[in-house]
């Protein structure tokens, strides 16, 4: 699956941003990381190359351009739309991993599409039924990796297993954790907590617990302890929790600024505190986390958000090279031949 | 069901802090309310009189003890605690609803048992299947109801439609909305995204769209928006998510705080800015919203967290004493019964 050198097929065109971003993206990753590869920037030539010149990108060797013709736009159905488009760039780019061309595919286009292209045109894994999205969430002592948080909103019980497999070889890759602890998602701790699903996940854990480091059931309190490297979920809960849990940070967030712009006072002091600010981004880089790879599937896809800017473009990128470059499809695949093995017995 | 005074049964005997907290928020409640109520303090007398008599309560002819010999503890399993222990204060208390001794129960006790005996002794409402936790959240506007947070983990898609009415009522007497506006939380918003039983429950909330005010689908990152009185979602994922966000918070304000502790600067700086954080605690009186109760059953049952205070004991008696005397519950099973009619049509 893996070439010596990793090449990354990018769709440039489903930003929301546009596709300058991307390229101001593809720009940023390739100025901080200097060592061989290979960027396809894939859309409409016309539009794409006068943007590799403006960002000086003409005579890096390591950046080349593709032409696709067509684009998924956000609004249209998944289905529908990658029926039609033959020439979108996200398919094309998708396309590349299918032939060989690349070993991944970068996209801030529509999610839904993506994650039919990708698991239509590259299969899930043998002895996977469907892919997972992961996504690395900063925590309090530790990063820690959520999967899945949206590519599958009803899987069976085997998938949340297969999503710990997928988590924790993901953990090892993008968080360099040895041995991940891997925790399930549930409304409670005890025995006899959960949904009928997780109920059966949790006892499919404990039964293959020599396959991976399985910690037990966690809450939504302690999901930020630290005491879990992976947090697994249906796609359903995932995705709500994580846009919830953006969401009351975004509250909180606007409330001290709507407070502190009431007087002053107020205004004077958080200038005078506002290092505790800096720093804390610092330690929530959120734009290193930007990218989701869609793991499970023969081929890497990475998902960024529509909205991403360029810091996030390249940040995502990044994760791409990387789990490249510690050939992690392989160690997956080779983790769910040992379930399938377990299993058969 | 309501007499024309209140009267509350309080388990005083399940909280993690012990009955001492929980007779000091009964008397907290009664300090801030001096109308015309019944508290009847449930739980073990030789330990209840002299809190009594210590918060002096006992010349409050509002205030009565009533003697329950045992105690579900927060680690029983919930069915077999309400077999064995027929004596316990959770289930006294419950019984003088059933009986007609009293109009609610509040109870900080194991939420399963409380759940379980309220969902057993007094019965779902003619035409709910399964009661359903409301929570209050507040948002940036305005607060909203999130239900259900946790007594139903596996729903049917005509149960999340019965808690939107039951959410719809609550609002109107938690909130005062007149016509509160119901949405049901979402992995998206087009159509076609969500699970299967989202899927199904948001074709029913479009068949039934006469009966309430409904909205539609919304993700995670809005629900603070303030578009919303009432997010349904099946008491699996409202519970996660509402510990999730929870966490999100906590987490939030430990780094802030663990950043503004590393230098002196930066704390004169949050010194002079206090206020800030002065008026958000004054913005999101989590106190007040200790109080979930389980709506749809014949009778009112008032869940409050384990770990509640005196204030947030008094915030959850308002919380009951305000549904008695709105009448909630009749309200409630008139709009059920509404819904009965059209399904039989």
């Amino acid at each position: 699956m893996s070439s010596a050198i990793p090449r990354i097929a990018v769709d440039a065109m489903g930003s929301d941003l546009g596709p300058e971003e991307v390229v101001a993206g593809v720009r940023a990753a390739l100025k901080e990381d200097r060592s061989a590869m290979e960027i396809i920037v894939v859309g409409n030539e016309e539009v794409l190359t006068p943007l590799v010149v403006k960002y000086s990108l003409m005579r890096d060797r390591r950046v080349k351009v593709y032409h696709a013709g067509e684009v998924i736009e956000m609004s249209e159905k998944p289905i529908q739309a990658i029926k039609t488009k033959k020439d979108a760039s996200m398919l094309r780019a998708i396309e590349m991993v299918k032939i060989g061309m690349a070993d991944a595919t970068l996209s801030c286009g529509n999610t839904g599409a993506l994650m039919a292209a990708g698991t239509l045109k590259l299969r899930p894994m043998n002895g996977i039924e469907r892919p997972a999205l992961g996504s690395i969430i900063p925590g309090k002592k530790k990063n820690f990796i959520m999967i899945d948080v949206g590519a599958s909103p009803d899987p069976k019980p085997d998938s949340l297993l297969d999503n710990g497999i997928l988590g924790a070889n993901y953990a090892r890759v993008a968080l360099g954790v040895k041995n991940p602890r891997v925790g399930l998602l549930c409304n409670g701790t005890e025995d006899g907590k959960g949904n009928v699903l997780t109920q059966r996940a949790h006892k499919l854990f404990k039964e293959n617990d020599l396959l991976l480091n399985y910690g037990g059931l966690l809450e939504g309190f302690n999901i930020f302890d630290g005491d879990f490297d992976v947090v697994v979920c249906d796609g359903f809960t995932g995705n709500v929790v994580l846009k919830s849990m953006e969401g009351a940070v975004v509250l909180l967030k606007d409330l001290i600024k709507e407070e502190v712009k009431r007087n002053f006072i107020r205004m004077l002091g958080m200038w005078i505190a506002k290092g505790t600010f800096k720093s804390l981004k610092k330690r929530l880089p959120v734009e290193k986390f930007a990218g989701a790879p869609l793991l499970g599937l023969n081929g890497l896809v990475v998902k960024a958000h529509g909205g991403s800017n360029r810091k996030q473009i390249a940040g995502a990128l990044q994760i791409a090279i990387r789990c490249l470059r510690m050939d992690m499809n392989r160690r997956i695949s080779e983790d769910i031949e040992k379930v399938r093995q377990v299993k058969a017995e």
